[in-house]
């Protein structure tokens, strides 16, 4: 029995891995999105574009095996509902990849032009930078389920919000000189920033919520 | 065992009943967010963002069931897919929730003025129609795993795909009028209606994978 358990447990302990794996994956993913966009470099964008598969068939494997684990092991409720979120988180890793894959597309549609005016390149270098940040925060989060790192996460998100009111800001202002197609890419690409971030914070308290029981 | 075996499917036909009440909950909300904001109706805007709660809670609740039905009766490896399915399904049917929502927060954010100009409600008209009218047939997929419905759905998807991109084209034209702020309204309540159908979508290749065990 005790042998059983300990096999389950190196399962679970397998599937947090995994979560951690794909969390810093889609972590590279969006810094070179961000590169991608701000130096207008289509060989990376193609290259971002042609591994979301791979993010994809890497979420579709670990949500196999999950389901596999279940049918195997049968745990007992609490163990249930913490496979029940790694299925939430996968899920939401999984869209954090597909957010940096539709920045990797704007970079490939307007290239060789830039699709961010000069003077937002700022904006954009610090949204991507607080991206990256919350994605390998979320990581050690998964990994090491700490509760304050989790409350951190928080924070960072309210700094990519921040960002993005500036970003809209800018698109708004009496003196915007780029153009309404300009304007557009832009509001979809904070979004984009936005939703990854979103997604961040959602895996964060899902491991909050798991380890204290209280939503964060 | 019979009797045990009855009591199951009781309850996998009430998931999947629950899940159809949800369709058809999400699919009246974005009637009413469309009306909200063609007519600038800040009541029904407040109505529906007020409403958002009872969804989440709805789905909430789907779920709690879902991992106790898992827990009680420990389904074999089919039965459980299709309940991690169910999963996916109520969490995709949340976001389209949550999209109109979204739409109801721009109606108040305007008002008393129009988000949308008057030459473009034919647009969001058009699209609040074919939103109500997926999402009312993937509420149909889910209750009657029609595979054949399933399809269709995709092909309803193009019709939205088809007039966002008219509406993307109105904003780029050398002739647009509204300024920049509208055009950035007007991207955001695209991209919102493209992501609703999007999760339509995404609910029925669900069933259609689970009926088939082929990708549609």
């Amino acid at each position: 029995m005790a042998l059983i358990r300990s096999v389950f447990q190196d399962e679970l302990d397998s599937v947090s891995q995994s979560l951690v794996d794909l969390c810093e994956k889609v972590s590279g993913t969006i810094q070179k999105a961000t590169q991608s966009i701000l130096t207008s470099d289509l060989k990376l964008a193609e290259e971002i574009i042609a591994s979301d598969v791979t993010i994809d068939d890497f979420q579709h494997d670990l949500d196999a095996r999950i389901i596999d684990i279940v049918a195997r092991q049968q745990p007992v409720a609490s163990d249930l509902r913490a496979l029940a979120t790694a299925l939430r988180m996968s899920a939401d890793l999984e869209r954090m990849g597909d957010m940096a894959h539709h920045v990797a597309k704007i970079t490939r549609l307007r290239h060789p032009d830039s699709a961010i005016p000069a003077e937002l390149h700022p904006i954009f270098d610090a949204l991507g930078k607080a991206a990256e940040k919350i994605a390998k925060k979320t990581a050690l989060v998964i990994g090491t389920r700490n509760t304050d790192m989790a409350l951190e996460i928080e924070r960072d998100d309210d700094e990519i919000d921040d960002l993005h009111r500036q970003l809209i800001s800018a698109l708004v202002a009496p003196n915007w000189k780029h153009g309404v197609e300009t304007a557009v890419d832009l509001t979809l690409l904070g979004r984009y920033y936005e939703r990854y971030a979103d997604h961040a914070v959602s895996v964060s308290r899902r491991v909050y919520f798991l380890v204290t029981g209280k939503f964060a």
